[in-house]
């Protein structure tokens, strides 16, 4: 393993430091890096201008490729075009075929050029452009020089990198790094706490010589990840389906709703939604997938009392007698749901996702969800999630789609 | 400034760099620290391991704070707790209260205790402990030696670190930081981009002494963020708004859903919601705000064009004659959303998020929004995001909420 270059990745971006953007282009690249043999060892963020220059002379010592993000947009804070041209001996030269290009965005859109975009247009000699098919700053290339790494060059805004990498960088990477035997697994488990899992597998998987071996605990989730050469994650592979089958989600990195989507088309079903205290979240996810809408009918954010009873059909005394929150009405909720859009299966929550409205009996986190079915009883299960707004209706979702996973549809 | 206190966030985790992850952490220390006068001028992330020692070493020389996260559960990859200790020769002691209350918490949730919890009860002698009420690693604060600054160390999952943070360092850092005089604010602004903006108010804001600006393009916002002594921010404030007054948002760093709902709530108006393209996005978006109960009604997630017509009413001659995606059916939308929950206010979305489903006349990214009023005439507005599926549903939701935010309501 220790002949495979190294990788690291430099995000700029004072805004990624004061908290404002939440960094989405590190795991982007660890995932479309991976195969290529490459993994990331180190990543850092640093501020908008100098320091990206001490960054990547640090870095150099360590890796032999660094993929840099952001600053190179045209305000007086995108550096790293300028910076990288410097420490690499560079000219920057103008590039006519960029600016026409940048111009002919502009135009498009009915946009005013101004003096600073045309900054874009500069690129350091012997660099090969990355073009951007979704904003104006190109991307780079600069190949490694004596105590320089491999340098790529990409702007910030995750919508214009990705296209940009995998239609432009990929094919240079690939060339660069030749064939490999790394490999490597993510088990995606659920039901089961990371010290439990560690116990059931950890043993047998340290006694594989050269196999790497992680373990990271989720909201709902523990992921197992193995990575080493080709033989060593076959035979991690063999040990943990053997040990933690029936707790496996999924080896192929895919989300929980990708899943879900792919049963229900599969078998020809189809989904409805009703939920109170998931906020539109559970439907939000399912319609995150391509390709939904042949599964999915229609969802009600029932909030209301009054929209429980209108359109899902709960009745009014129910409600008055059991509470909004409780398995009567998560049940009534999914059966709503269901008979109005006649779908195969429905889903349905209701709980209290606080921070208001907990009381002793019912306190604040917890909640029932509801699986309706054609020609079965309602499944209800009651769970408790004691955590922050955002958290619990993540991890409320995440259950509701696991229990429609494991109902096989 | 400069004898501002520096901090540097050190993240560990192998899953961080291997992509299952995001780092949610940075910011949000981001944003506690900075009202301390701390602002972070770095991040990196280290795989579990030896090579978080390299890290702190290296920031050791840069900074006087080090907030580490990671690497203190039970599993055999958390070894930051052991390599602090090393690093600043300290003991580690074994801690009989912070075992017991582990135990505790296992024998109420029924679980039993394995061997490798007990590490975890384990502390560097002369460090604080930060206890952990959402979890069972503790958080240390380890303070400054010779050349080692002070050290922070944090569970990596966030909802343990947060509370944890606000509960038990935050006084300790207020106390070792003292008084101060930075300042700093963030214009979120919608409707002109980067360059615009810099054009019209970047000359003056560079002739600020003392002062930093930064730009950020995010999805349908651009941010200003200026930095410096109090006086400096107070005179880049009045430019700023001088010139860009009817872009601005928010200077609060809020949520635009946080906007709507504090404008619905303060002129007690209420919201329904039907969403075809965004799936339950926009209704998740307002549900994520604390309170939204009282202003927020119903959602309807009408995916199916039965839905539309069953749920909202929006007539099938109309769907087949102009299409589900145009503006007589947003309209429809929006009204049939609105008659049905009986809301001052509600927002319809319809487009085609894509990757199928476009023609040359609505290629993906198509989209229009409905906004229905009391009293007034329902608004569409057409407008064109040809983008991923998952920035498509973001950006819409966010025009739609912008909408409603700048009919004040």
């Amino acid at each position: 393993m220790n002949s495979l270059p190294r990788a690291e990745v430099l995000n700029t971006g004072s805004e990624l430091l004061a908290g404002s953007v939440l960094n989405t282009l590190l795991p982007y690249l660890a995932e479309q890096l991976f195969p290529l043999g490459l993994r990331i060892q180190r990543q850092a963020t640093v501020p908008d201008g100098a320091a990206i220059k001490d960054a990547i002379l640090e870095a150099a010592s360590r890796c032999e490729f660094i993929f840099i993000t952001g600053g190179l947009g045209p305000t007086s804070d995108d550096l790293t075009r300028d910076l990288v041209a410097d420490l690499t001996n560079r000219t920057l030269q103008y590039n006519e075929t960029i600016f026409r290009k940048i111009k002919a965005r502009f135009e498009q859109r009915g946009l005013r050029l101004t003096d600073r975009i045309a900054r874009q247009a500069y690129v350091p000699e012997g660099a090969t452009i990355l073009p951007n098919d979704f904003g104006t700053a190109p991307g780079l290339y600069v190949p490694a020089r004596v105590a320089i790494p491999h340098l790529f060059l990409f702007p910030g805004p995750p919508r214009e990198l990705r296209p940009m990498f995998e239609a432009y960088a990929l094919t240079i990477l690939r060339d660069l790094v030749g064939k490999h035997d790394l490999d490597g697994r993510i088990f995606r488990t659920s039901g089961l706490g990371e010290s439990y899992i560690e116990e059931m597998v950890g043993d047998a998987l340290e006694g594989i010589p050269g196999l790497e071996t992680g373990y990271c605990a989720r909201l709902g989730e523990v992921d197992v990840r193995v990575i080493g050469p080709g033989v060593t994650v076959a035979a991690a592979d063999r040990i943990i389906r053997s040990k933690l089958a029936p707790y496996i989600i999924t080896t192929e990195n895919k989300e929980l709703e990708e899943i879900v989507v792919e049963l229900l088309r599969d078998k020809g079903a189809t989904l409805a939604i009703a939920e109170s205290c998931t906020g539109g979240l559970l439907a939000s996810r399912i319609t995150d997938v391509p390709g939904a809408s042949q599964v999915f009918l229609e969802g009600n954010v029932t909030y209301s009392n009054e929209a429980k009873t209108r359109t899902l059909a709960v009745p009014d005394e129910m409600i008055t007698r059991f509470g909004a929150v409780s398995e009567e009405v998560a049940a009534a909720m999914a059966e709503g749901a269901r008979n109005r859009a006649g779908s195969t299966f429905s889903l349905a929550t209701t709980g209290i996702a606080g921070p208001d409205g907990g009381t002793p009996e019912k306190p604040v986190g917890t909640v029932f969800i509801g699986l309706a079915a054609e020609g079965t009883t309602t499944e209800v299960q009651k769970l408790f999630f004691p955590m922050d707004r955002l958290s619990f209706k993540r991890i409320t979702s995440h259950y509701a789609l696991d229990m429609l996973r494991r109902r096989g549809g």
